[in-house]
């Protein structure tokens, strides 16, 4: 059983993921190579995945090879689905057990296609895919935010070549999200404006770090990016939830997510990248637990963030909390927006 | 010059190099190499380097080849040592000038030496050069905090081949710090202790994380280690401030140190890594401004953080600053007790 630890002088809680067990000799990093013959994500190989939990297909069973888009269990969980969190103490530390879901929606059967490869339709197969699994989480009491992300690229994470993206849910509200929601909250309740649709006017009224503009998304570099390259992806009008995202949405914002990652592709020559999703999280109670967070409709606005792997986190970084940025978001914008897509 | 930025949604700066920048292309990494025909931190090519600060020479001119070790301003600064903050707004945002100091210190002269194959009474000089731009640094009033740390590898940030670590000042107390000496103070309010102290103590009783025991240094793996074979080396008596120990106690800590570096060498197969020197900021007050630390004698208690570069920090991490560990502490701790140093 994994454990959350609780850091007592960073005030953070890490996952010792004690199944995984790994040992020194462990941490050797191969390259990847495109390792097709064995990968369990392509056609034909779905019995080397646990079962389904969603799939988009034309017709047919679970599990048969008739797929466009695939959502399993992860088989080397971060945290497990099974058992009680068993919040305790121990001597000045706190402990929990690593109760949540880890999955993997597996974006298309084509072993080398990247996402940004793949078609706005086939795009908007995955982010259905997303849509599906945020609205079934939810509904476990249990677990208090879910975080979508994707690795792209060894140094990005990535141990499978097989393009893919993860869902974590998790039971605690994460450092990250509890930034961003206080903030907008306290945003909020002063100004009665949202902090991104603001932020988002008042870039698209400047125009020097945006990317693209839609009709109802717009791509941009943040002004204080930690990394080169960073972007962010916003819906013009204010949405609090990528859940309530109905299908010409999602359409929509395919296509935008498709300019994004091409763009990423061609500027950086398939640079490493994360990206997260950021939305509101689940609004429930826990049983005999007030929720910190009764409404997040007015507050909150859903994004994308993706940070290309170009520089090293290293010890200044570490140590301090400060990154040091050698690109300014001007010129990354620059770049990007010149790219040939 | 340099710009730190605030980012209004995250809660952070960031620092914006643009003397660096670099463009897409400029990203590409290429494997080290040992460098050394050209490596400007080589005996006689003192020339290459701007002009040193600091130097431990048994006698002779500065930047003549007779040196131990030698401190030099950083050839490519994150921050700028001439010029005024201008601290200032811009729309939603903050931005201020980038002044800080940015110094190397070139830890031996032999190119191929790293510091765990150092003898204890060169590392002794070492952290005697440490110890000096410490205490020179703390009188400029414009620095709020110095973070001296080393980039071992090139996956860990060291961009150059021979042995050196780095100092950087800063205008702004980071959030690292800020959390950490906030946590110390707020424990010593209510109880009168240092919460450093008390995990020690609680350290040495248990046992199964302490890895090495010395008079008055121990190193252990904390029991919330945010990435595999993370170590902490604490002064074991109560001491806020590196900078005032007396050349015994450094004499002491190259021993530990040395211990440290060589467990992790031979355990980690060389593994790149981080390491962080966590000390009281200087306690001056900026003209016109107040301190928040007035005195961090009782409270605070300085240590080394040592951060193995074995995993990727990907989507999920950056997402919500959680942290998936493969490896328990307590596993850790007994493959370094175990190792032949």
């Amino acid at each position: 059983m994994s454990e959350l630890r609780w850091d007592p002088i960073k005030l953070h809680w890490v996952i010792i993921a004690t199944e995984r067990g790994r040992r020194p000799r462990d941490f050797h990093v191969e390259p990847e190579g495109d390792g097709m013959t064995a990968c369990p994500f392509c056609y034909g190989n779905e019995d080397k995945t646990p079962p389904e939990i969603f799939a988009i297909r034309p017709s047919g069973m679970p599990n048969a090879a008739n797929w466009r888009v695939r959502v399993i269990p992860n088989k080397y969980p971060a945290l497990r689905v099974e058992g009680e969190l068993n919040n305790r103490g121990y001597g000045l530390y706190d402990v929990m057990n690593g109760i949540g879901a880890h999955e993997v929606i597996i974006e298309t059967p084509d072993h080398n296609r990247s996402m940004a490869d793949l078609t706005p339709h086939e795009i908007s197969d995955v982010l259905t895919a997303y849509r599906a699994r945020y609205q079934d989480l939810r509904r476990d009491f249990r677990f208090r935010y879910m975080v979508l992300f994707k690795n792209h690229g060894l140094r990005a994470g990535a141990t499978l070549h097989h393009s893919h993206s993860q869902l974590i849910a998790v039971p605690l509200l994460p450092p990250v999200a509890a930034t961003q929601l206080k903030v907008a909250r306290n945003y909020f309740s002063t100004k009665e404006r949202c902090i991104f649709c603001d932020l988002i006017a008042f870039e698209l009224d400047c125009g020097e770090r945006v990317v693209r503009e839609f009709s109802n998304f717009v791509t941009l570099t943040p002004y204080a990016s930690s990394s080169p390259f960073e972007l962010r992806l916003y819906p013009k009008r204010h949405s609090h939830d990528f859940a309530l995202m109905n299908d010409a949405q999602l359409a929509e914002l395919a296509v935008a997510m498709k300019d994004m990652l091409l763009r990423v592709k061609n500027v950086l020559r398939d640079a490493p990248y994360n990206f997260i999703l950021h939305t509101a999280p689940p609004m429930h109670r826990r049983p005999g637990k007030p929720t910190h967070w009764n409404s997040l409709e007015q507050d909150y606005h859903w994004h994308i963030e993706l940070v290309p792997r170009l520089t090293q986190v290293a010890g200044f970084e570490w140590g301090t909390g400060f990154y040091i940025n050698p690109t300014s978001p001007e010129d990354a914008a620059r770049f990007l927006r010149e790219a040939d897509v």
